[in-house]
């Protein structure tokens, strides 16, 4: 059978490997995996909202409010928006696509980082669209404003801050950024993480209010899946200007996230005090990646995220994450991006005490 | 901003209403409201899978082991194919899009019955495809073969039996209509609601292992959402050759069902006893209703599905269903579908009892 010519040179999503693999693959005992690869939140889901789910478990054959009239409340009210402004996805990798979907098809101009979040570059390719990149792989506007006078574009994605990186620019850079484009050219603000960066460091924080209004050419994304706990219900949203939200409504398709996911996100809004621990343990566990790195002389990208990379020079990361796995513990090696690097999530403080003494023997069995 | 041209003749799907909206809009205690309008299963999940849920809802922050190896083994199982025959959706609905994407561009071809699910023509014309229609409502092979002949087709989609009508092809005229369909072209055999049609006559039955070795062009459908009790939970399936099932693995977005749908999903299967029950009730309740019409000099369209579609005359489908909405009782108008029709889900003995009292006072009321 002929398929759509477009699909020929299409690559798919390598996801973080599931706990399920390692013990399927290797025997270890589920309850000795650590997974500290697909940067979810290692403190778990609010017990607030794991209570909520265990009470409507009896409504998972009642398909959701297609409204989502709660959740948008909600979200519009976290962020002083209104109900019209928000759309809601599956995961906000839905958005990605409706983004794309909205604005591009064959010959198309797409523009993003060199080493960014891979769906970006997937769901361009799947309607045939030209990918243009930076040389540098970390986000440099200076590139990214060559590269828009030279070739346009109809999308423009930004990682703030970036997936799998960790860096992230300044909310001023991005602002003088945005002033230089096109009001035609739909600029994608990816904010999975901006609930860490924003903590870290004020000069990161990104208003999704103050950038949609400034800016009405952007759509903001946000998401349940990191800082709120919720990855493995897919729950993400857009935000911007109701012109771009009515557009991607026509793409939606009707009950794209599930009865439970719903309840969860709604719930999940309530225990803000939840999330804002969370972060602030990251933090402090991240300090300890920065010393580990330093006393072992690895090079590492100051992250404003859940999550570290470490950059290798005298072992192969390829080889570093697969001795890891076959102990039990999750790492993403980020071959398949073009770096010799892997990206840790950062764990609890024993998951973290773990991969330190795990990460250990591994290289002393590789010197 | 300007949005891709296909994206202006677009419509949108209308979902049912839901019970939050009839509790809103019309302050109706929501435990008084019956919800007979997108044909879930009205005897809620089975107990077993919702127990099950209640012990992984502390997973949520958990992505979903995205190989989705147990459930395809389940399913492999169950129909008696192999893994690589089967790829999971949010939905059966989803598969539709992949479907679409994989086969249709602009000005493709998409030949489906007049009245049928609504979900294929709104994703055909998402990629810009022609819609060729069916001169009559319910499925006519032989103007589906007139019009093939005619105009050639990329997809076809059967649905068998047919939402939003209830009727149902037999199995022998669906493959004499597939020997002659060119193998170039993607025919989908759309099993929402197969589970039904083949209890209550073994003629309808289409068994996927034998439907997709004899016919390599085509792909199954089937579904959690109806019989399965896990409308909320979004999972559906497609069994199909390896050649295309592959195909669809390009399109497919990672983490396309949640943790807890896969858990669903796979407790699902183990309860068949269940599934069995649910549509043996199904057809004795459907009895009051073939009843209930006769008596009142209702014509109905006879049914292999869990929903009953009645046709008025002397009453307009779009108040009749306005009325009993403001009583708290949820039914689907037809009206969008070009037919001065309710279609009606086949709800519990008490919710049909319920029906048909309040059908009958708002009939007097319009009389």
């Amino acid at each position: 059978m002929k398929f759509n010519e477009v699909l020929k040179n299409l690559s798919t999503y390598e996801a973080g490997k599931p706990i399920e693999l390692v013990v399927r693959e290797y025997g270890i005992d589920p309850k000795e995996v650590v997974k500290l690869a697909s940067n979810e939140n290692p403190y778990g889901t609010s017990p607030k909202v794991v209570a909520k789910i265990e009470t409507l478990a009896k409504n998972m054959y009642l398909y959701p409010d297609d409204s989502m009239f709660e959740l948008k409340e909600a979200l519009a009210n976290k962020f002083k928006l209104e109900s019209k402004n928000v759309i809601i996805g599956s995961g906000s990798d839905q958005i990605l696509e409706f983004c794309i979907h909205a604005k591009c098809k064959d010959k198309s101009n797409v523009l993003m980082a060199k080493t960014t979040f891979a769906m970006y570059e997937i769901y361009a390719k799947q309607v045939g669209a030209n990918i243009i990149k930076t040389e540098s792989s970390q986000h440099n506007l200076k590139e990214f404003s060559d590269l828009y006078k030279k070739h346009g574009a109809d999308v423009i994605f930004l990682c703030i801050p970036n997936n799998p990186l960790g860096e992230c620019l300044d909310k001023d850079e991005v602002y003088d950024f945005l002033k230089t484009i096109d009001e035609d050219t739909l600029v994608v603000v990816d904010g999975a993480y901006q609930e860490y960066a924003s903590f870290k460091d004020e000069k990161k924080r990104i208003c999704p209010k103050d950038l949609i209004e400034k800016f009405p050419n952007t759509v903001y994304l946000g998401t349940f899946s990191k800082a709120y706990a919720l990855g493995g219900m897919r729950v993400g949203y857009g935000l911007a200007k109701e012109e771009i939200i009515s557009t991607f409504y026509k793409i939606r398709a009707p009950f794209n996230i599930t009865t439970l996911s719903l309840a969860a996100a709604i719930e999940a809004l309530k225990d803000e005090e939840f999330v804002k621990d969370c972060i602030e343990k990251n933090f402090i566990e991240m300090k300890r990646y920065e010393k580990y790195c330093q006393d072992n002389g690895f090079e590492y990208i100051p992250s404003y995220t859940n999550f570290i990379t470490i950059l290798l020079k005298n072992f192969i990361s390829k080889t570093v994450a697969q001795k890891l796995l076959e102990k039990g513990m999750i790492v993403r090696d980020l071959t398949g991006y073009g770096l010799n690097a892997i990206r840790i999530t950062i764990g609890t403080n024993e998951q973290n005490t773990k991969l330190f003494k795990l990460l250990d023997e591994v290289l002393e069995e590789l010197k």
